[in-house]
């Protein structure tokens, strides 16, 4: 796509909007109590779909972990990399303000009993994720693929079916930061997130770099 | 597709052929009481193999929201566009009758307490669709994808679970008429979905020629 | 794929594979009564994947109302055509054996209290599912795509999560044998799925040929 | 993709990391006993992102009967087979540890009441999927699609639906491995699921060379 020349703001513009719709969908099915695989399902769907949607004009992160992880892979310019995660930060915030205006916030935070368990649970999904990022959308080998969006969201599908009650289910610290925001999770936990988040990224990105070391 | 000199009406005819379908899903599977995920399932579901099976001719709208963005972004004429809005109104009355014979109407439309609040849910996740539309069936860099059908069935998708509750979860004129037809809906609520289908089709048309104002 | 010299038999055998399966799979999940979503997402996942599997030798219908509805388009010669069903019905009915063995049989098949709407619903849904097949899988505008298979699972998908209820939901005349054979739908009732199979196969194709005159 | 160096180790660290998640997600989904579709759910949706993320890598089997299938039908060298096996069952052993850690074991495995129905069980949903994969990861006619990670998920998805009351659905070895690590499984009943998976990956490896057998 030569000299398409998108709006200078068109980068952090996307990744507002689509971690604006993450966290809207997330705060919209769990906080109203919906049973079972309503929320994962939702919360993968809308993932997946701006992931196609804005793909092509930031990459559609969404999560500062998987900026980390683009970023050390090449990728991702670094100071591309700070707005990214500012413009995150911010279409969480204001999504977390929305859903107080449709739904409500609940009265309780959700109470993490475990916390090294609930370190380790967003760590090894954060990883997987982080990883198949990389892999699916960024590796020379899978160049032009159509099921880099699915292959995203299924990971959070998986990850919140498998661990959601042990830690949230976040794999994404902006996704933390409108949890906070809603009283999902409590402020004090969310640390837990960040730092799984981060580091998770970082590995990745290392590891990818070490498996794939002609593919820059 | 050069010369590919498809009937004068198929056009319509596909717009038509899908809201049906699109609408004869929502009564079959709302009106019968199906719990919890099987409604929004079967509608995405349907909603995304019609736009797989008729985007190559229509491009797939069966939503005058959508037909409205697409117009504004310059890839329909609007005359096309007039065309295809009657079709989807006539495609969703139809269906709504062929569902009076298949399951019967509800007693009770369903009632929409905080008009603000379904105002805001219509408008947001009708936005979501028309800019993911845009995005992924029309703009330059993603042209050639296979994921165009599941990304646009996934907002529906995750719309339907985020605010069903509070607006319906219609985000298209065509199904509104097609839900008051089949008295789901009240019939003086239908100006809720069809102002915020259209104000949500208007600004995501204007806000990608904003983004992306060299891909015409 | 010139001279791509396959086994002569390799067609119906992918007809009878992907047929067994397909029943195989009714049976296993619809008679020992899992409940709502799953034995619609099961057989959607099977049909799409054998579609993906075996559509690159026969085209994937395992369905006589498809095959007829692509030998009228003109994608498929008459005469394989009747091999395509030979091997279809010879596969559904091998899977009833085995699912005999595997959980057993209903003691009472379903009772189809309204003739009338079974064969409406039949009739609607099979002419859903061969036209999206000929659309997705044969039309020069989609050639070459990644989502056939999505595509046409999800109009099963949504079928039976619509219409189930009434009449079964089968849209496929080897299923219905099937069906049949497992004592799930009486025998005396098979010709609804037949007749509507076949009918709405024969009206897609013809509607295909009216809509897109110059694709052949 | 001529001359990209990978590390020496690049295939059998990502048959590692694919069967860890794989095996990471079972144990997560399946032993706090989540209802009904969320554990195959979850499960394909994880087996489907490590497809997409590792196959550019390793053809992602992660599965001994698959890397026997790819072995039989010439697309994997027979001592690379041995390294993803031996990569497979470490994932899925240190998997099964960590889940341990994070959700316990349960108090007792499945039993599984019918030996000759579990061993037909995992046969034939084992044998769907290898000749899938062989179809849609290494059969010329579908060179280049997007659609290879969603269809080998989507067979695990139906059979884990179909017999999972009947065998575990496993129809995998090193998935078995890992539920005997587990407890969800009887070490003395590892045996059904590696020979049928075994005997099934035989049978569909030499399947599709007689039906293709200019395809090498």
């Amino acid at each position: 796509m030569p000299n398409q020349a998108n709006h200078p703001l068109a980068k952090p513009i996307a990744e507002f909007i689509g971690t604006f719709f993450l966290v809207l969908t997330i705060g919209c099915t769990v906080i109203p109590g919906s049973p079972g695989v309503i929320p994962p399902l939702a919360i993968a769907a809308m993932l997946m779909t701006m992931i196609y949607a804005f793909g092509h004009i930031s990459g559609g992160h969404f999560n500062p972990g998987v900026t980390l992880a683009v970023v050390l892979r090449g990728k991702c310019p670094p100071r591309d990399g700070v707005a990214y995660v500012v413009a995150q930060l911010a279409g969480a915030a204001l999504a977390a303000l929305v859903v107080g205006v449709l739904v409500g916030y609940p009265s309780a935070p959700m109470a993490i009993k475990d916390v090294k368990a609930a370190l380790l649970a967003e760590f090894l999904f954060s990883f997987a994720l982080a990883s198949v990022v990389l892999h699916v959308a960024t590796a020379r080998g899978n160049a032009g693929n159509s099921f880099f969006g699915v292959a995203i969201a299924a990971v959070v599908l998986a990850g919140a079916l498998s661990v959601g009650g042990i830690s949230g289910g976040a794999f994404n610290s902006a996704v933390a930061l409108g949890a906070g925001v809603m009283k999902m999770v409590a402020m004090g936990d969310l640390w837990i997130h960040v730092v799984a988040n981060l580091a998770a990224g970082a590995v990745a990105g290392l590891l990818f770099r070490a498996m794939l070391p002609d593919d820059r």
